[in-house]
């Protein structure tokens, strides 16, 4: 820890610090950042775009008393420095620091969910809180980067909070290249932008910018000639917010203290609603980040060596990988196959299909209510769409996956990308909601692969229904070793037989997807009966398509004295729920115990530990299978 | 049937009438759509509002080659007649023509789903694929309420659309009123825009119009000074579609037909993406529509005077109105508590609210996922929101709900209105999805009130919860009698006990909230035990909170052999499930029935017909019970 730095142990004691004085603590904590991030992984190019606008954030405001909200919140480590908080050993770890904002962590804290575009709306509220209390001089600040404007909610909460007269500052973090640069539409869309006014307003813009910050002046003739798919977005705003009746202050150089801090002070003043628009650039001040011309470093994995901002070490085959190469395959295949993603190009894996088809490929934004809808839309022109999405954030769709795609039996793939357990991002970032909100979705038919080989011909086959919605979800990281099935009995694969003569097992084991593995090894465990236990002979299959409930499950289950069931995702309402349900409906009335994560947000911690706390490794599952039989 | 109108059958037979024919056909179908709408009951005021604007798009786009996507759907009366859709007989009744667009019923129809702001992704998408299929002369066209801009997806679509280049035509049917005047918040609003650009442009726009639109001159000006919440959507569009680099067309006047023809015929002819702004007036050409300043007759009941366009008979106390007045009590002990709607204020009942407080009242537009943020952000500034919403439209912010109210522990209260099944608004309107997916949602508390009594106490006791968010949900229309308990055990509502003493009765029914008094009747008929059925004693409780799972109805399950539930709800992951799963978690395996709405999209119908037909009545109840106990 550096003395500057070491100096700062809440907000108020910027109070005394000279220009010269901040300046030097923004270089401080880019230096504290870069070492201990890349050791532990995490959010690094967007947190060094932040340094000196939440340096000046903390002059201006006087938080808490004044609400600081971040939307997303992966951009808060500064703000955690500046608030007391130094100790990042354990950053994204059990029993460490958040990722994002906690309110467990400080009373500087407000927002944890790191879904995109809510701040506004938060903002929006507190503001309205604060007035009818009375509250009158406190002020409300929402940062928000120009990424997460391209979100519907963003907009709601922009069309309130303009029609009012509440204190509320908007932060636009405009950093340029929150995307990567998309490929295809740019030609397009720049193309259309200068057949009319909009071209021309944003060419003055240009030009006022440059005379008012000459420092940036030319990434902002960069950003004009073309890099950034979110173009539009720096262009609305202005012309926008204007119409809306918003004040605007901007753009600022925000790598300025002294621009940015002066430009927040005079937002502070007009005590009405104001934009202030703000342009930094991510993993500002570190060389090997800004040379990643695509993500400039948006997130670290842990042994990330500093100097060079690439990993030490390679992981294996990701889930993600397997599904990409699928996919580039389904698309030479069939010309009738397109990708959506939501501003999650690469993540999500459709930036191969994407260099293949460019034409196919469609990047809507951080927009997945317009993702599902507008896919419902490319099935009634013809095509077979396939929604790429991190499945915590499929909820964000859930009435249009529901009301659109459903309800139209649209033939739509949605492929989920971290489902179910995640883990150093946290609460929100956990994907194990889909398995249940999604059994209600009538027709909707989905698919858990268990290993690589499942995840090509799940995803194969769901692009071959075209009379309803089908979903496929995988996990984050590495896949596993793949795992052969006996046989295939009506579709349900059987991974191990109950030693005893068929219709006469123990216990039937279902296991969901990625948890065939613990199934089976819980199995192993059961069989050996040791520690003075009776052996309990137990089958484990995988039902691959868990929705609708394939009635061979019904017939297996006849054969066996109890039924566990094992999934990646919430116990309440799941696939474990749905085959209880089925049972009853058979009137084969057995015991079952349906495992999964319990009704609970899951803080961050790595994977495999969450899992083993929750009792869905092997030795987990084998214990609630003793205790079901017991009873 | 008068003549014109008779000899329409398809949109093509619209091409041979003269300007003079165009303007009887509109004044026909104004007779038709007033003489049946009355007696059948539907939206009246939409309707009349697009006679001519519906009948341009017809002359001018050649659908289904082109394809027209309605918003909503409730304004496409009119566009069933032009495509061949005459016997209003039975609208929106069993068997009848449905109140929205159907693919059942026409080539024509393409978005069934009735929830706001999804036409321009649908639209995006057709476009889309139509080009990847080089169908390059077809044209899209999506019509969208100036109400329907204020929701999210609408704007995300927006965003996408005007960044391509694709043939899409976007007409803003602009029919100034689509919301009740807003009380209070205007005032602040107008003065806002007033002090910015906005205004001015907003001023010289309405000069424009005038000279352009002479006939609608006067309603434009009292546009401007004052009588509409979403005057900024009036102003925005402009600008903003410009900012977007999207051509813009307009005012136009809706009620021109010739003049609406023009501008479409140049918006087609343009070949990229054009916005064509209609101003309209809902129930254009009838009286007493104009005459209802709130609402312009809306939606109208069956049974409707044709001349005055009230009701021929009022209907009891409906379950809005006893919110409403609850609602008032509340405002008035707690000055904490404030209310939210989304656009909806009269139909949710916080009318009352409003006008005795209302600086605690917010009307957010059609923005849920911004109104149950908010919410969260209220109670972080120290009151307690009451969000009310129609329940299918919760939907919309599941994500909110969970990842922002339920993960901050939030004290917001959500009033469902309009849950469970509701009737002839069809399958995207009946509210039977919350009690399904609130299950997931960790810490969340659900109360189900079954009369008038409950949905009194139960509010009260949701607002009292301040450290997690609460929902309460109850049906459409008219309260039944009150429904007295024999007793509270824990928490649970007794209201009838097996005749045999406590703990050995054959069946024990939970009934969650209004259908508590079916499951009445059906223990009634089972202890008749008539033709020939052996009599069987049921116990019938209501649980008032259904989530979480009260610990008192497992021990009443014990007590008894069998369990049968029942909730006007999907059947899938709903009550009936969670109960069932807590007494499979606690070793009371008792053969459970799980009734409820089946997994599949309702169509429209009487609520008391639709229910019946699912066995959620007393003999369906008592039938599966029968069955239940036999197995």
């Amino acid at each position: 820890m550096t003395s500057l730095l070491e100096s700062v142990r809440q907000p108020r004691d910027l109070d005394r610090l000279s220009r010269a004085e901040l300046d030097r603590l923004a270089a401080e904590i880019r230096e504290f950042l870069i070492e201990n991030v890349s050791r532990t992984g995490g959010h690094l190019g967007p947190n060094l775009g932040v340094v000196e606008l939440t340096i000046a954030l903390h002059r201006v405001f006087d938080s808490p008393r004044d609400a600081l909200v971040w939307d997303v919140g992966h951009q808060a480590y500064v703000h955690k420095l500046l608030t007391g908080r130094h100790d990042f050993e354990k950053l994204r770890g059990r029993g460490g620091m958040s990722g994002y904002p906690a309110r467990a962590e400080s009373e500087h804290d407000i927002v944890e969910n790191s879904h995109a575009s809510t701040a506004l709306s938060y903002a929006d509220g507190i503001a309205k809180a604060y007035r009818v209390r009375g509250l009158t001089d406190r002020r409300v600040v929402g940062v928000i980067g120009d990424g997460a404007l391209t979100g519907g909610m963003a907009w709601e909460a922009l069309n309130n909070i303009a029609g009012g007269d509440l204190p509320v500052v908007i932060v636009v973090n405009d950093n340029e290249r929150s995307y990567a640069p998309t490929i295809g539409g740019l030609a397009n869309h720049l193309g259309t932008l200068r057949t009319t006014q909009g071209y021309e307003r944003f060419l003055d813009w240009g030009k006022n910018a440059l005379s008012r910050t000459p420092y940036v002046g030319g990434a902002i003739y960069e950003t004009l000639h073309g890099v950034k798919k979110g173009l539009k977005d720096i262009v609305a705003p202005q012309g926008m917010f204007e119409d809306l009746g918003m004040k605007y202050i901007g753009p600022i150089d925000g790598h300025d203290v002294e621009a940015v801090e002066s430009a927040l002070r005079r937002a502070k003043a007009f005590g009405g609603p104001v934009i202030v628009h703000v342009l930094t650039r991510k993993g500002e001040g570190y060389e090997p980040a800004r040379a990643d011309v695509v993500h400039q470093l948006h997130q670290v994995n842990p042994k990330t060596n500093p100097e060079t901002g690439l990993p030490f070490q390679i992981t294996g085959t990701s889930w993600t990988d397997v599904f990409s190469e699928e996919m580039l395959k389904i698309g030479n295949d069939r010309a009738d196959v397109v990708g959506i993603t939501a501003a999650m190009l690469i993540p999500v894996g459709l930036h191969k299909f994407a260099q293949q088809y460019p034409e196919r490929i469609y990047d809507v934004g951080i927009a997945e209510q317009h993702a599902a809808t507008c896919a419902t839309g490319l099935a009634y022109g013809g095509l077979h769409p396939v929604v790429a999405v991190y499945a915590t954030f499929l909820n964000r769709c859930f009435d249009q996956v529901l009301m659109d795609a459903a309800l139209h039996k649209a033939g739509v793939t949605f492929v989920l990308d971290r489902a179910g357990i995640t883990g150093p991002d946290g609460a929100s970032h956990h994907g194990v909601w889909d398995l249940s909100i999604l059994q209600v979705v009538p027709g909707l038919r989905i698919a858990v692969p268990r290993d690589a080989a499942q995840v090509r011909s799940l995803v194969r086959e769901a692009v071959e229904v075209d009379d309803a919605p089908t979903v496929v979800r995988f996990s984050k990281g590495s896949v596993g070793p793949e795992i052969e099935a006996l046989e295939r009995v009506d579709g349900v694969d059987v991974l191990r037989r109950a030693a005893k003569p068929h219709g006469e097992g123990d216990l039937l084991i279902v296991a969901a997807g990625p948890l065939a593995a613990a199934a089976l090894e819980a199995a192993g465990q059961l069989a050996e009966g040791a520690d003075g236990q009776e052996p309990i002979e137990a089958t484990v299959v995988d039902p691959r398509w868990v929705k609708p409930v394939n009635p061979a499950l019904v017939e297996l289950a006849r054969g066996h004295r109890a039924v566990v069931t094992v999934e990646d995702n919430g116990r309440v309402g799941g696939v474990g729920a749905a085959i209880s349900q089925a049972l009853q409906d058979a009137g084969v009335f057995r015991p079952t115990k349906v495992l999964g994560v319990p009704a609970e947000f899951q803080a961050h911690d790595e994977r495999a530990a969450i899992l083993a706390r929750l009792g869905l490794d092997g030795s987990g599952i084998a214990s609630a299978a003793r205790t079901l039989l017991k009873n």
